[in-house]
This record gives structure tokens, sequence and C-alpha cells, in this order.
């Protein structure tokens, strides 16, 4: 199995390590011999060796902030187009509105019969449908465990421990960075504030629309409905309030009442239809997402014959997310 | 893929549900053929039919309490030696002290051949080395996901979606009767009213000693142990203390310190040595396992690269046990 790289941000490196660390854990479990033969980031550079890139050395060029760059490939090369690659690893960056530059990252890998691992949300929310018929015509797989809870097993608990249950309603706090403030300003903080903090903690960006606003967690809530129920629900179509919009009082109140203000994204199936949203909601602390605090996401899932069953786990963080694409490799080297 | 069933009491019942409902799932998904041979049970009696045994009419008798034996199968026969039966489902019962008559049951099966799926925790949490090899030595595979939290993944969270992590501690509220008892305890009951009120719901049984001495949560360590680190602590050497010990005084403090007590089991990993234990903990509001109430269960896993991920969800039910088999036997189907 041989991997290109697209991207070689925080993602990247965490999954770089991860893989430095377990290559022989792979080579032993599934006779796979597994290597990283091209890297590419407009800003770092590129490699390409068809025998194998030394990890340590990358890992440390890019630790120290080195060019990585050789003569082997130039900025102009695709690794779509070399063949001795069978995955790519799509790690750049994208938006909400045309998914680019991911998505023509992964058109071009699934066209050229590559296997794609994604983290990007953008690409999949919006054209999950277009590119899961690319990957299907030209027999190749496409993962994005990293899209929603980072490397907390949400895709791959759904497909491979809820196999054969049916899943009636998933809710979740799938946005890290809005739970954050939401915790500082339940005890006392104002928006403004905590805000503030979370972006010196380096939680939330320096422009914080996507979080604030829940276009992430919409993102993260049509990912689901395309995955889970097959609906490609569109994301204007999903109802969608941040949590700029609280108001001190709406704190105050809830707090009165023992309740916990969180932004949920939620979708329930009733016969072929998803209704689904992202709002804020002041949540019982019986409800299990109303005790998830700071930066933990949750999902929980209601099922057919296992009732209310609920995952918590990081978001978001270079060896959590790094382990999401670890855990997409894996899974397509086991499948095939 | 030929079952047989020894043991038709309420785990079986809720698997012999799921089953009946997906059996042309399973087919179009695995493309195999799956059916009901033989069905084994001390008090309701026994079927043999290799054509396959009508699901529907076994659980309507079943429900109405009908016997249901006829004469294709005599008390004195054994599933474990009849050829055409692939995959035998042990749902008995057991005790701590010998695992018997599951115990037995599980190595003739595995002995003659046979996969096995077992929701006994006696046999597995005493005899895992050897049951683990004899299924290793005839090839197939004895899988017991209902063993700890029911149906709620666990085991298979493990393997399947945490593939190449390392686990380096697990903490668990691994007892629903127990959890119940303490949920109203931290109310204001009594332990002798809330035990009261928990068998009147059916959740404790007559004898509670398994339960509030420790020893459930105590087996399902075992089993943990043996099944994430390969070790094999004996139930003996593993400190365990119920919460029939916990006085007024302990609860009315853990109260006033905002505090919830919780009979928690855990292992941790130092090197090759596994420090495992039960007992009553007052864990404070931000401990994720202090906010779970009542009957539900939860396992908290602390890994290498994910850091800390908790997973929570029925411990105990028809649907949600039977649940835990119907993946158990999902599992061999997919992987022979």
């Amino acid at each position: 199995m041989n991997i290109g790289i697209i991207g070689l941000g925080t993602v990247s490196r965490g999954f770089l390590e991860i893989l430095e660390q377990k290559t022989d854990w792979i080579s032993q479990k599934f006779g796979s011999d597994i290597k990283v033969v091209a890297v590419k980031d407009i800003a770092r550079g590129n490699i390409y060796n068809p025998k194998g890139i030394n990890i340590n050395e990358l890992l440390n060029k890019l630790n120290n902030g080195e060019k990585i760059s050789d003569t082997s490939l130039t900025d102009g090369d695709s690794l779509s187009e070399i063949d001795s690659i069978d995955l790519i690893v799509e790690a750049t960056y994208s938006d909400y509105t045309t998914g680019d530059p991911a998505y023509t990252f992964i058109k071009d890998a699934l066209t050229n019969g590559k296997h794609v691992v994604t983290t990007n949300k953008g690409p999949v929310a919006l054209h999950y449908t277009e590119l899961n018929k690319l990957a299907n015509d030209n027999k190749v797989m496409l993962r994005y465990e990293g899209t929603v809870l980072s490397g907390t097993p949400t895709f791959s608990l759904i497909e491979e421990c809820l196999a054969g249950d049916d899943i009636v309603s998933i809710r979740g706090i799938l946005n890290g960075t809005s739970n954050y403030i939401l915790s500082k300003m339940s005890q006392g903080d104002s928006f403004e504030n905590a805000l503030g903090v979370a972006q010196e903690k380096g939680y939330a960006e320096a422009d914080p629309t996507n979080d604030v606003k829940g276009y992430d967690a919409r993102g993260k809530v049509a990912i689901l409905s395309h995955k889970v129920f097959g609906v490609d629900l569109g994301l204007d179509n999903i109802p969608t309030v941040g949590i700029d919009t609280i108001s001190k009082e709406e704190l105050d109140t809830a707090k009165k009442e023992g309740k916990n203000i969180r932004l949920v994204g939620s979708l329930t199936k009733t016969g072929k239809t998803i209704e689904a949203r992202v709002q804020p909601e002041a949540l019982d602390t019986e409800d299990a997402l109303s005790n998830i605090g700071g930066v933990t996401n949750a999902i929980e899932v209601s099922t057919a014959y296992l009732g209310k069953l609920m995952v918590t786990g990081p978001g978001a963080g270079k060896l959590e997310t790094g382990y999401s694409v670890f855990s997409d490799v894996l899974s397509i080297i086991k499948n095939s």
C-alpha cells in the first residue's frame, strides 16, 4: 500500500507520527507493506520517492519549520497521476461554499483510481453524492472518519459495531469550540471574553464565524445525514442557529432552572424524512449531553434494539485527528 | 450458517426476535443463509430441524409459556454433536465458582469445532485462557460481547474502532443494579429501601449478592483484563469492595462536597502489570463517570492517541443483550 499525502499541516503530522510507530504492527497484523511515497504541501514543498520516504527525517524537517522540497516532484505535479500511489490522504483545507481546493484533489484522486482518506468537511458535506459515486465507479474507497468528532469512532462505530441495528435519531455536541465558549459563559464569562480565551488557547480561529454561527456543526449534520441515513439534505435546508445569539437572560434562566445550554446538532428519521437542525438548547442535567463540558465532543445515537447509546471523546487535536486518518487507512487495508 | 441455541431465556428470545427481522438483510449483505436448526432448554424443551426452525412459531410458544418439545431431540442429546451445526449460542446460566453448566457447554462446542457466542460471564472470567486456546486449536471463534455492557459495543469497539491505538487504562460503571441503588441512595433512600425498589423493578435478583458485593463487576474486570491486556489476573487477586459497605456518613460527605458515589471497576497498565480493582469511589461531577445515573453502564478508555473516550449505554435488557448475540453472530459470519 503506497500512500501519497496532500497537505502537511497538523493532521498529517499526527498521522505520520502514528504511522511511524505502527508500520511494523501493520505488516505483522495485515501482512501489508505500507509506505509513504509522496508528499505535497503548498508551503512546505514536495517529495516523491517510490522506495518510501523516511518518515522520521520528514517529521524532523516539518517540526523544525524547514522546507522539504527536493527535485523529485514539482508544484505542478499531481499525486493523482502517479501510478504507484494506491491511497491519497487529503488534508489541505476547504470552505463550505465550494469545498475547494480539497474537493478537486479528492475528485482527481478518485477519478484516477486512488483510495482517498480526507479530514475535510467541506467537500464531504457539499459533494457527498458525487464523490461517493466516483468512488464506486472507480472501485475505490473514500473515508472521512475525521470529519466528525475527529478520531473518536463515529462512522466506524456505526458501520462496524451497530451493523444491523436501525438508527432512529442522532444528537450531538459536534463543535468543541462553541462548547468551550458555552462552558465558560455558564461560569459567568461574557461571550466576547470566552471567545477571546478560546482564541488564545488555539481552540477558536481568528475568524470564528464557522464555529459560533453553527456552520461547522451544520456541515457535520449534513455528513451524518448522508452517511447514516443516505439523505442529501443540502446545507441551506438545515435550520441553524449559532451560539452568538444567546442572551445573558437565557443563560441566567437556564442556570436558575439547573440547566446547561449546549449547541446541539440533531437528526431524526420519520419514515423516509430526516428532520435536522443545529441550535442552542437548554438541557436538563439528566440529559447526557448536558454534562459534556469544555472542548469535548459527544454523539448520542438512538437505535431500534439498543435504545440510547453515547460516545464521548476528543473533537480535535494533532494525534486525535491523525488517528482518524490512521484508522481509515487501516480500514481500507482490511477491506481491499 | 446453521445455529444451535442452548438456553431459551430472555437473551435468546431477544436474539431470535432480532434474527427474525434481519434474516433477509443478512443474506443480502453477506450472502449468508442463516438458519436456527436446533434449540435446547432444560425447562422448555428441545427441537431439531435441519431445514430450519420457524422462528415466529417458536417465539409465540415461548412467549405463551408453552412447552416446545417435539420428538426430534431428547434431553440427553448434545447440540455439540450435531454435525450440521456451525455455531452455538450459549445462553444458559453460570456462577463465578465453576462457571458451569455454561462452561461445559462452551468447552464441548469448541472441542467439536463449533463457533460459540455466549453471554455468560462466569466461564469467560474463570476459564478465558483455556477456552481461547480451545477455540484457536479448533480454528473456530469464541465471542462474548454481551458479557460486558450487554449489547453496548465494548469489545467490538476496542477491536474494530480502536485497532492500532494502545489502551492504557479502563474505568467503568459495569453493574447497572448497584448504580441504580446508588442513584436512589444519593436521593435519600436507605440501602435496604433502594435494593427493595431495584428488586421490585426486576433490576436486582432475589439474591443480590453478586451485584451489591461487586462480584459481577469484578467478573467483568477479569474479562476486560483477559481480552484487552491479555493478562489472567484471577478473580481472587482483584481487590473488590461492594456498595453494601457504604455508610450514611460517606454519602452525606460526598453530597456536601458535590460528589457522586459510584461503583467503579478499573484497570491500569504499567509496563506488563495490570492493577485492577472494584470499589465505590466519590467522584467529582467533572468526572464523566460521576454523571452516569440509573441502570446505565459506561466505560471510559484511555488510549495513547485519542486520550479519553467514553461509551455509555444499556447494560441489560432483552433486545439489548439479544443484540450482543446478534452482533457476535454477524462478526463470525464476516470473519469466517
